[in-house]
């Protein structure tokens, strides 16, 4: 999987300090600004002086609110600066040999990939997914890739870049087959708070095998917050705590502070999130119909993966640049070349700018 | 090297939720509050909505003027949330076999050894000092510990825990070293801002070999904001930038522009800073005296390691933990088991007594 997004990023970064105008449809970071509240809570911290060393794994009062919202025990809640960090975390706790095996359903965002080379240990066996299915995971196919060496296996759920959710029954089954074969799973839920449809309660999850990880980064707008969390068994909480001590220490209290204020006051702001994108989901499908690329309907979050009529990608994404949309290619998410992730993550007049852009340079 | 300093720190929480009072000589954490207009500054960054994704390795305007206080380009310089985070990306950047070798001087920080034993690469070979040598690295027997596997030393300098200084030639014999044997130098500097002579310009250090690791922690008493930086070669930095991309995304911008703040106008705070734990250096001295403990005299920071008269360290730790008072065994730097270190980071009335209770055990 290429790097290919944060070099896009870093290119969008250097145009625009040069005073260039882009349509950034390349991040995955909602244009709306995070609840009021969750800034005025962070400055009563700093007026409380909440600037201090604190503990490693989480401030007792968030890892209880969420502890609350998940109806489970704190002791299965850590705090990370973001949750990004703790699915680095987790790896790094699970993963112990050359020759452990990953399974990865792709198209995944490949930060995974990144992590794991970065570890050094392990090898990752993606398991394709298909559009014609709407990127539905095939339990079978999950199966036949499965030996006495496979440690883990990483969901994106809803997942970056498709926007599609994992059908119940075939999550229960993923989650069965995992167990059965003594399997971890870390299931990134990051867009779970943007999910379009009304969302169910969840069974009570198997904390045994199952890692769920969460941000405030998309359903709050928290980006640079930089806060995140994990529910997770006992004892691999416990060795999280140990890798915050000797790398991050804590995350700032005020910034915790914070995400006490988004789940405890602000707990409808993310579902006014969804409906915005939801709306743009469907100007976006206005725009770029008949132009021949197809993508599944979005069900969360702000991506759509489309497929392009029959170009590169790559080529297409560095001419989009060069017209001032950025989006990302599938190459960055897996073996997708003919592929762009569009980010619906601008104002809708922007939106409609950038999308017509791809429209003309589809004919 | 024992983990007990975390051990502690975490008791010493627990004690103080149960509304437990505790005299913390054991925190590594200034007593003082951050400046004003660093706090101010927070306010007005989230005012301007600072609040969104940045570049992995840091604001440029940060960068800027930390180059502009080192005299040198802003390429050599990243941003990271605390210096701990930077020295582990270092650290896991160089560090690349099984049997690469570390040198460390101890007594120090124990957080290095942890975070090497985390990464599971590289054998750490201790180069012990001495009291009686004032705690100075004897070159001769820094180079007795070099072979053709040596990729690293890490220094702390001023120490942690002997609030000791590297002598200037000593220093520079150590670099010269290093240099001669291609081997690299992760110099953390995080007590610099708190040495108590005035400081002398640097010379201009060869960063093809040097890292040197800066916190804003102990100089502006922002422990609690997690924000550090490094200086190093461009090379290296753009790999640790690659690391925060795929761990911690960026540091906070509104942090980041505390950073800015403190090093602009705040640049005195340390001084004052520095005025205030000298003082508590000679309070130490006199309460200390007659006592049969041995120190030397600290040079920078506000740590005293204080060697006693005969009790084992951890024992005598954990009795002046029931008496409410927290100090760290030696133990936590290295083989030290009958030294005790206390942080002189409460305020002048809580290290008195905090002192005389130390005192009144010893007898």
């Amino acid at each position: 999987m290429s790097n290919i997004l944060y070099t896009i990023f870093e290119q969008v970064k250097k145009k625009k300090e040069k005073g260039e105008l882009i349509i950034e449809l390349n991040v995955g970071e909602p244009d709306q600004n995070p609840p009021k509240k969750v800034i005025e809570s962070i400055m009563q911290s700093l007026n409380k002086k909440r600037v201090k060393y604190c503990s490693a794994g989480g401030e007792s009062a968030l890892k209880k609110v969420i502890a609350e919202k998940h109806q489970i025990n704190p002791a299965n809640v850590i705090i990370g600066p973001g949750s990004k960090f703790l699915i680095y975390a987790f790896l790094k706790a699970i993963l112990s040999k050359k020759d452990d095996e990953i399974i990865i359903p792709v198209p995944i965002w490949g930060t995974y990939a990144s992590m794991i080379n970065n570890i050094g240990l392990g090898k990752i066996k993606f398991l394709k997914t298909r559009l014609r299915d709407n990127w539905q995971i095939n339990p079978e196919r999950l199966k036949g890739l499965i030996n006495k060496k496979t440690k883990l296996i990483v969901i994106c759920n809803p997942n970056n870049p498709t926007s599609t959710t994992l059908g119940k029954e075939i999550k229960d089954e993923i989650i069965r087959i995992a167990g059965r074969n003594n399997i971890k799973v870390i299931m990134d839920e990051a867009y779970k708070g943007l999910i379009f449809r009304k969302q169910q309660k969840e069974n009570n999850i198997n904390l045994r095998n199952i890692i769920q990880i969460f941000s405030f980064s998309k359903g709050f707008a928290m980006t640079g917050f930089r806060l995140g969390y994990a529910i997770a068994d006992k004892n691999l909480i416990k060795k999280i705590v140990k890798f915050n001590q000797i790398t991050i220490t804590c995350v700032p209290q005020f910034i915790q502070d914070a995400g006490i204020t988004a789940l405890k006051k602000e707990s409808k702001f993310s579902r006014k999130l969804a409906v915005i994108y939801q709306q743009r989901v469907k100007i976006a499908g206005k725009i770029l119909n008949n132009t021949g690329v197809e993508f599944v309907k979005p069900e969360a979050g702000f991506y759509i993966f489309a497929k392009l009529p029959k170009t590169n990608a790559e080529k297409f994404s560095l001419k989009l640049l060069s017209k001032h949309v950025a989006v990302v290619p599938g190459t960055a998410f897996g073996s997708f070349p003919n592929f762009i992730r569009i980010a619906l993550t601008v104002t809708e007049n922007k939106l409609r700018r950038g999308l017509e852009i791809i429209r003309h340079e589809l004919q």
